[in-house]
């Protein structure tokens, strides 16, 4: 069993009978919808599931999980993702900038937001190996963009294999890179400020346990009482 | 001429050659858009402008006014509108929830913000009158819902005429009422962190003026530094 999967059997085997769940999207969050639809068949648990995209939703209809839609449904019990940066405070950065909007509404809507990743993902600091995904309404993206250079940013619009990338909500993506002396507490405000930003890949103060997989271990990583 | 056509004569008096100019929606808004478009005319002011919304784009259209769609601009020099309340550090609140992911973009991408009020509009604190709209996607209604709720307001789904009002972005809008001993700095942040919230309506720390009519005079208010 690789550290992915691992990371992601050890979650799957701490959920709840009679969960709701928000189900990731990616590699590390496929594997967490295969095992929770192994205990779901073989141990008979009873879940109910979100999906944040519509990767994840055809593939937990697939395995046969029951799903339900965002509008039928206003807390959950739990939600489960990959990351592709973490902090030591436990703040994530979420690079694929594709389902951005629904994402962060799972992690802010559920109880628990447990967060699976290898080791290889843990940095000092967010923004130290990918840009900030900026997802913007696609009349905005000039101004956006300015307002981004304004605030020191090196800003580049995320290109697709057909011209530019668009979102599953319709959008556009800016990459922003950011000086490293900017806090990411500032520059989580200041992105959360700026009109015309549908969403953007900085999750800061939401996840509440890492689950890390290393050389057939799971660690687990928690926010500190002073980092909230 | 009345308190609203004086206010609007006088903003559009100030707009200088060679301009872009983002224009506001509403009855106030309308007045300052014949004044520019007489401008235009009547002086060949040499103006471009940027409308904020689908019915000040046919207004202006029908007065001649050269217009240009956002992706064609990145910064403007002047954005002038009205406002629904001003508290007396100049920040507003805009109650139409209509088109406010355009009118803070433009109110964020202009040198100048020029806001155009009566006096009725002047209140103690954002909120005194009216409820605050929250613009959702309409798939996020329930969780904002209740994340609202959870932080002390009490909310209402606006209805339209033949069900749910849907805004020009396509999002629902939530009218949300707080406690008064909520400060509107905390209150522009968290609800600029909520995920799922397309945009909102406290303009804070945008206005660079407030024009005021009153008994046939302009006042003109300025945010001071200190509240900056």
């Amino acid at each position: 069993m690789n550290d992915k999967t691992l990371v992601a059997h050890h979650a799957a085997q701490q959920v709840e009978d009679g969960m709701a769940v928000g189900l990731g999207t990616g590699s590390t969050a496929d594997c967490f919808i295969e095992a929770l639809a192994k205990r779901h068949h073989d141990e008979g648990l009873n879940v109910t599931t979100v999906a944040s995209s519509p990767i994840s939703t055809l593939k937990a209809r697939e395995l046969g999980l029951p799903l339900l839609a965002f509008e039928q449904i206003s807390r959950l019990d739990l939600y489960v993702d990959g990351a592709d940066e973490v902090a030591p405070d436990t703040t994530l950065l979420k690079g694929r900038g594709q389902d951005l909007v629904k994402e962060k509404l799972l992690a802010s809507s559920s109880e628990r937001f447990w967060v699976l990743i290898d080791r290889t993902k843990l940095v000092d600091r967010i923004g130290a190996r990918f840009p900030i995904p900026v997802e913007v309404h696609p009349y905005a993206w000039q101004m956006v963009q300015a307002l981004l250079e304004a605030e020191g940013a090196k800003v580049e619009l995320r290109l697709g294999t057909a011209g530019v990338a668009i979102t599953s909500a319709g959008g556009m993506v800016l990459d922003a890179v950011f000086g490293s002396s900017l806090d990411v507490s500032t520059l989580n405000s200041m992105l959360n400020s700026l009109p015309g930003v549908l969403e953007h890949g900085i999750f800061h103060r939401l996840a509440t346990s890492v689950f890390t997989g290393a050389d057939g271990r799971v660690d687990i990583l928690q926010p500190s009482p002073l980092d909230n």
